[in-house]
């Protein structure tokens, strides 16, 4: 039942807010009052990685399209070492490459990921993501960004679990739960980190298993309103895809992405490893932070690895 | 002569000066004060990327390795309005992949990038940088980097000229020249951003023409003393190599690569683009800022392309 | 002027020749009578190699979508004699890969490489050739592929020059002028194998230039009843293209493939190396010989690397 | 016990038996009069591929090095009847690329691929096998390979069972009963395929499971003289790796294959699928063929895909 979808779609539909020309969507929300004070919630001079490592032993297992990082040697120590590569003054140099899907491990979808009804976001054509590239909505047009405030909301920490099981759908009020546990706010600009555990469950168990496309906890379809209203400039989770899996509506795929991304231009992360910072926000209290994640500008690129920086 | 490559080298040595398991180098220099000071540096809330466009129109003409990156589709808009290809509900993603060097476009050199006399820093054996990956000094080892006080000296500028010529070594008295008309200070943990203007001269001239590898501005092998007593956490020009070319120690290949990123443990960036960047300070006369640069962590790599942002 | 191609395709095609399900095209003249006629041609026991080297060094200059290969080793000599990498008994084993697209140097056009109004050879829907690769003509299908009789026709040999220039459209007559001359015959089922001389003028000049989508001699379009009455089973040039740039028909591109391909359901070579061979066959005046060239069979594939061996 | 294989490796080793210059190893054994000979039986006109599909099903589960194929389109059928992507004349063209290790799927092993104490077939020095490809044979010098007379020795069904179970040594007795059964001889420059039915086994169990490097029926190390004095040419299995695994030498990996391509100088084949040839020759009781399997003459490599084709 599509119709769902597109009613929700239409409700929270972004395009032309930010002008006929936009490709930035809910990056608007971020101004240079909210870079300032974003800056200032670094307090203590702490910095967290939220990527995974890149690299063969991702989560990539058996998917369709996607792989996990294939890191190959194109110079090395020993063709030095052995003599068998020379450069004058006998000095040496090791150089590499990387072959990866752009949505392999930590990732931005850019808003020309997903298209409904043969539209992207801000109503472009959604044959402008050919075989060709992106010509609109292409990740190289966030390059400034992203800079703002982070917020992480801890689910399983302010439900007492340790994870969230697969399949478990987090609703408005979840979130607001933990908002409330977590004494912090949520506005215009924010990139809200919701933390499933997912990740805590994996290393756990010894695998990702079918964490890429399998069940997972996620945002509940039902969440679009709430995070339209947050004016969320972005939005990650530490699951594959964000939502929750199986899908709630039956015959869907990705529903809530549909409304996110091409009708809401919301900039959405999955793959993120907040178990490191969800461990020192219980520590100290403190949920917010400087939230900084610029994508590599790959022209005409449907999505991006990032190594996203929560600074405390 | 290698001998004074050696000779510098062993005299700006930073081995075990941050333990003998130190794989971060002069990332050490960046205290969490450091990081705090640094953000408050971001007064007006505007971000710079530094970043080239990553594509097939990148530097990487004709080189031996290293090739532009290979962006190509996975799935695309056409194979959903077409009906090639369906998903539940109607709805439409997108996917694609990249294959690159590591060192292609803008970038971190990795710690594990360059050796001498089959020693990486901290004295690692260069052995440990097979087909395998580096299993020391790799650029994820820095995955929470790196997050300091940016400085740029803008030296054409400074010389009221709008490029510095291939070929001219740029001094450390340049570089004293720059910081006091620019009247800003360089110190421990910091990054510093030297422009040389060469990016404007390939704009202008309307091509990338030998910029990977031929002629170029850059450090004078002289400033190795200066840059190590300033205490610098990374350093990065835009340059393709960093130093100037021709290098200018007979029968040597890039030798203040030698004593930065071996001896000294320095992060070394290339092909950053300083233009825009360059162009602002000009105007409100601050080259001061926040810089953010993550290397994306890939596992055992020697380098890292990077998004870097200045933030004012 | 589109027509043209329409109409000759028409007059041409031979969908549903050889059933409803055919996805072999021309390949179905070959004939195990053919094939044991064919092998008989092998009198001296000398084989020809017809691909050029698979190399960073190959044709396709600055094009938008096909690069060189790229060959990058997995393992090396050095990572053993260095010691760095170690296998019980002290034996070594090198390891490599290749990234290429599959028509980038000598190669075959499966039959899903062109379409015409949405339809490829047999009438099958150019839909089935989306991102999840050829579901229909896809090369796989010419495992079995490809034993036949040669023949080679020397053009620029016949006219007494070096070679034909760019843009000379080589018609029926000319080559009956080079059967006469060669002495030979051509009919059901051989490979049809035509010089132009464009490789040699590539050597003598020292670079391939524009030879990848640049001006270049090859076939009329008005040999396509030529074609089509010989009922060759492939056909080969050693151009980029096979038929004539600039193209003979105004505002078309590559149309006699159109007329090959999907519509008469003929095999295509291209960037076949023909100079040795023919300087053997100038020497012995035996212009036929055992061809066999069988593609990698990539599942969906819309061509295939080959190294085509004409043995004599 | 290495010394077993260095006596073996040097009682069977062929360095300068065709001049000090060679690269071709065992492949000299090939004469023009062989070639024409083989031609010869070709008496059906039948041809039978005995590569594998290469496709992302393919057998490279869990390795270290290496993956199985990966197959993207770089313009398809859609990008064209979408409109998306539009030629002159309203024509369409597919294109598409490959990312594969040379030895991933059915396969030869260049004489560069093994070494041993440093050593490559004819002395050569195993440091000439560097990132930068093999200096000294590669597989390009065998680009005017393969052809020759091939051979089946179908070992199940000589013993009456559906395949040799893993960790089976095949003996120099086993082929000598083979040859017997078959009624068929084995001699100088003869390409000879070896079922053990591994890919039979695979298929019956529904998967390829640890087919790639894990327990395996194979050649003993004690068919090293057999296989010297035959002379062969060539040396095929339906393996991942020719020779029975476990290895039957203590701490050694892959001994046979030191003594064969390092030492002897031949040419060794994997992972060819020997199904229907074996069960046509079943039904004809002929078990000789012309055998055709030129290699991709990638510069530099040390293995190549290949698509051999057995023709009867």
């Amino acid at each position: 039942m599509g119709d769902i979808i597109r009613e929700t779609g239409l409700k929270y539909r972004n395009w032309g807010k930010w002008g006929a020309d936009d490709e930035l969507g809910t990056l608007n929300y971020i101004t240079p009052e909210k870079i300032v004070q974003a800056t200032r919630l670094a307090r203590r001079g702490v910095v967290f990685s939220l990527a995974i490592p890149f690299d063969s032993k991702g989560p990539q297992i058996n998917q369709p399209r996607r792989f996990n990082p294939i890191h190959r040697m194109i110079l090395t120590g020993p063709d030095f070492t052995s003599g068998a590569v020379k450069r004058p003054g006998n000095v040496g140099f090791a150089d590499d490459m990387v072959i990866m899907p752009l949505q392999c491990a930590t990732q931005w979808d850019a808003l020309s990921h997903c298209f409904l009804d043969g539209r992207l976001y801000n109503g472009y054509d959604a044959n402008l993501v050919s075989s060709e590239g992106a010509k609109k909505n292409g990740i190289e047009k966030m390059a400034q960004g992203v800079v703002t405030r982070g917020v992480l909301l801890d689910l399983p920490r302010v439900k007492g679990v340790d994870w969230l099981e697969p399949g478990y759908a987090i609703t408005g009020e979840d979130l607001e739960a933990a908002i409330r546990a977590h004494r912090v706010t949520v506005g215009t600009g924010d990139a809200l980190l919701v933390r499933t555990g997912q990740m805590a469950m994996c290393r756990a168990r010894g695998g990702w298993g079918d964490y890429a496309g399998g069940d997972a906890p996620g945002l509940s379809f039902k969440t679009a309103g709430w995070v339209h209203e947050r004016q969320l400039a972005a939005l990650a989770t530490d699951t594959w895809g964000m939502e929750v899996r199986p899908n709630e509506i039956p015959d869907s795929y990705q529903p809530l992405h549909q409304v996110f991304i091409p009708n809401m231009g919301l900039l959405v992360g999955e793959i993120f490893d907040l178990e490191r910072l969800a461990a020192d926000c219980a520590g100290d209290q403190v949920y917010e932070l400087l939230f900084v994640a610029p994508p590599l500008p790959i022209t005409g690129a449907v999505g991006s690895p990032v190594n996203p920086l929560a600074i405390k």
